[in-house]
């Protein structure tokens, strides 16, 4: 796949539609933020940044880069950990970080309307004045909320409240011919066609660029309280999660840890955790609107732990105590990566009574390999967080011993019946590994569905549903 | 688009797959009811009628038909309104009501996996007698659950639990050249490529054949209750439920109905409803797990429906007088059909707040075109269902008053930000309004993303995304 490299005539007209202020061009004019994302070691240039401010701009750009076959990336906050937003080809990179007004909340139908480029906790703190509560929590609040629509991520509360695609309502998008449509609405149900929203959701940016979000909202709820439970170890603290699952008392979020990732995380906050004499903790998160609903819950699930051998209940019910606890869990994959030279994560996705028996897995690994592998995530919803951690590894080692351990690691969670990603997406990082899970018959329909909103393959090349392959490893 | 007629050397080969009783070959051998659905006046019988046993079958039919170019319609208990499962172009009838077992319940992943022809009131009836609960609830409770997931089917629960997508997991699908994918599973996040079961849920047929599904359970509410609240006119009812919904205490399902489609419900069951004497009523339900939840929460909803000049709130708190209201609101669509000689529907959804503005405009079509149009419907969710009556006109004056009617309806529903069918599907019948609504460029996409999965577009011609047009009515 080759594309058409930007020249002067292309700056010319670029420039013409979204002004002076809002390009850069060369190498030398670009900040080396938008080089990369968050999966380290990995930096390409765009040719030209592009700052969209609405949707006739990105519209304009499309249109242009489509009949030129130049190459588009689109970017929010680039805190994507897969290289999604790497602009592999160069060509231009679209940021619709200046595309982020809130642009209407409206009580009657529970939806707000956004740019895409408003963030995750500007939109959260936003919703929450109004007494309206935005489910998805991707653990990272800086994010924007067009990169979380591009991923669909998903977070901790998923256990009660599903992820973001669930809370997608309307999308206006842009078609790399620069069409502008609009899939679904303020409407809460359609059967009229294929969801083309559903496709562009969890897409990436290689359909076409979402400019427009219609969110659905639910009422705030106006309880909530946490649970930190220290167990012996690991595998008892997870086989305790399909008890609580069965019990039907659901808590909003159910997280894992181990004792050594809340020392990493108190080394990195400076900061104490309420508890950290035990080698494995579950964090229960529950919500509701009257105590009384939420006492019920909690003390129930709480004798569940303590007959599957927690070794305690401790109850955080002030906001402080709240916070603090989940403070040190939203640190904890800046405290791994603080505890080491270089690391890389699996984001897989297993059926949550298959969470301990993959997690005793990886600890096999980490003795096999003789290699560090920490792991967090939610036992709740099965979407587990493992690092592998490079250490004083040589380059070499590392290449191949990680090679082999994640290729490992998706075969099991393959059968399991689990998926490649959970929340993070595939970015260019994992696509050899989305190979293995869907085969080339699967590789083949993504590949069509990719033809059919972009046939000239100017979005995003090298990622989902790409014919341009690229290994930058090798 | 040609297909290629089934001759001798077909039927000795798909004998020779399904075995000499499950087939059936000529019109005079196939029952009548598989010449159509639900939609009045139309029939087409298949050259070849075909009960699959499981996914092997399904699989060599299909591999068959791809390579023989032989048109495929899969049918589950015809239960549609808008044509989806009438074979227009001959070819295959492939019926999945032979599979019909409930394969797994699954506690810890409050799952439940089945074979397409169970019947929803089979599943519901299951999953409650394990203490679960499957909150989506179309009227047709006899229709197949591969039907519902064909036509993502809505029902009344939509309002607080969402729709039939919202519940599948996981799908085993058949692509038209006999490959069997899964897409998803049991689990519970994913974002591992383009979401290819979202992309089969309501695709109507179009793409291959659901062979398996893996559903979403909660745990079964333990208690319910409903309100039946009576209003001078139907305009004062459905303007009430935005203020419920902004007071965030949000019923299951909120459904509004007329006096005379109540008096029909009445003739046609032979039995009262607890009251009959207003013009409009606004049903609600509520469901919860503690009777302190429920009251608080139906309390406060009564007095804002007072607060809009209800003129009364009467309250089904025995299974017995809740069961009785439920059951006149389930007889509407054959009390209705019923009372006319024929009868045509609109399913058109709405942004909630837009429900009252709409039926109003459908009144002051009732009175130009001097038609009776009777509607009830999902007012929680915005979801209407609407019939033209024939009563005693002449078929030409009904075909051109009928035809201006619709238009009208689907042009307001567009500017209201609607959609054609929020949960009946598009069928044939609906394909032009399809056209209206997503324009040439929509109907392109669609389009595409048929021919990455069935390039040979064998299955279900003349409905979504087919290049096959076909029109019965001209």
């Amino acid at each position: 796949m080759k594309y058409k490299k930007i020249d002067e005539e292309d700056i010319k007209y670029l420039t013409s539609v979204v002004g002076e202020d809002s390009i850069f061009v060369g190498e030398e004019n670009i900040h080396d933020d938008y080089s990369g994302d968050e999966l380290a070691g990995i930096e390409r240039y765009p040719e030209a940044l592009i700052y969209a401010k609405n949707t006739e701009e990105i519209s304009k750009v499309l249109r242009y880069a489509n009949e030129n076959h130049i190459s588009v990336t689109t970017r929010g906050q680039g805190t994507g950990l897969v290289g999604g937003s790497i602009a592999l080809c160069g060509g231009i990179m679209l940021s619709t970080e200046k595309m982020n007004q809130i642009l209407e909340i409206d009580e009657e139908n529970l939806t707000v309307t956004v740019e895409p480029g408003v963030l995750l906790m500007e939109l959260t703190e936003f919703v929450e004045s109004h007494d309206l509560f935005y489910p998805p929590d991707p653990g990272e609040k800086s994010a924007s909320i067009g990169g979380n629509i591009s991923t669909n991520a998903g977070g901790m509360r998923a256990v009660k409240y599903g992820v973001t695609r669930d809370y997608v309502r309307g999308i206006e998008f842009v078609l790399p011919n620069g069409e502008i449509m609009n899939f679904g609405g303020k409407i809460v149900k359609n059967s009229s066609g294929y969801s083309l929203k559903d496709m562009v959701v969890g897409a990436e940016g290689t359909l076409g660029v979402v400019s427009k979000l219609i969110l659905k909202l639910l009422p705030l709820p106006k309880y909530k309280l946490s649970l930190l439970i220290p167990f012996e170890d690991l595998s008892k603290a997870i086989k305790t999660v399909p008890e609580i699952i069965k019990s039907k008392n659901i808590p909003t979020a159910i997280e894992f840890m181990q004792g050594e990732v809340i020392l990493a995380a108190e080394e990195f906050l400076g900061k104490k955790f309420p508890d950290n004499s035990s080698d494995a903790y579950l964090l229960l998160q529950f919500d509701g609107n009257s105590k009384e609903e939420l006492e019920n819950a909690y003390e129930k699930v709480a004798d569940i732990c303590l007959d599957c051998e927690a070794l305690d209940v401790l109850i955080a019910d002030t906001d402080e105590r709240h916070d603090s606890i989940w403070s040190a869990r939203g640190a904890f994959l800046e405290a791994i990566k603080a505890s080491t030279t270089h690391m890389d994560e699996c984001d897989v996705v297993v059926p949550r009574n298959k969470v301990s028996d993959f997690v005793i897995f990886t600890h096999q690994l980490q003795e096999k390999y003789n290699m560090r592998i920490s792991s967090f995530g939610h036992a709740g919803d099965g979407n587990l967080h493992i690092y592998l951690l490079k250490d004083e590894m040589d380059d070499e080692t590392w290449n191949k011993k990680a090679g082999e351990v994640f290729k490992k690691m998706y075969n099991k969670a393959f059968e399991m019946g689990g998926a490649v990603s959970g929340e993070h997406g595939i970015g260019f990082a994992k696509i050899p590994y989305l190979e293995d899970e869907f085969g080339e018959e699967g590789m083949e329909l993504f590949r069509g569905i990719k033809l059919a909103f972009d046939p000239n393959e100017i979005m995003n090349p090298g990622k989902l549903g790409s014919n341009y392959k690229v290994n930058l490893y090798q």
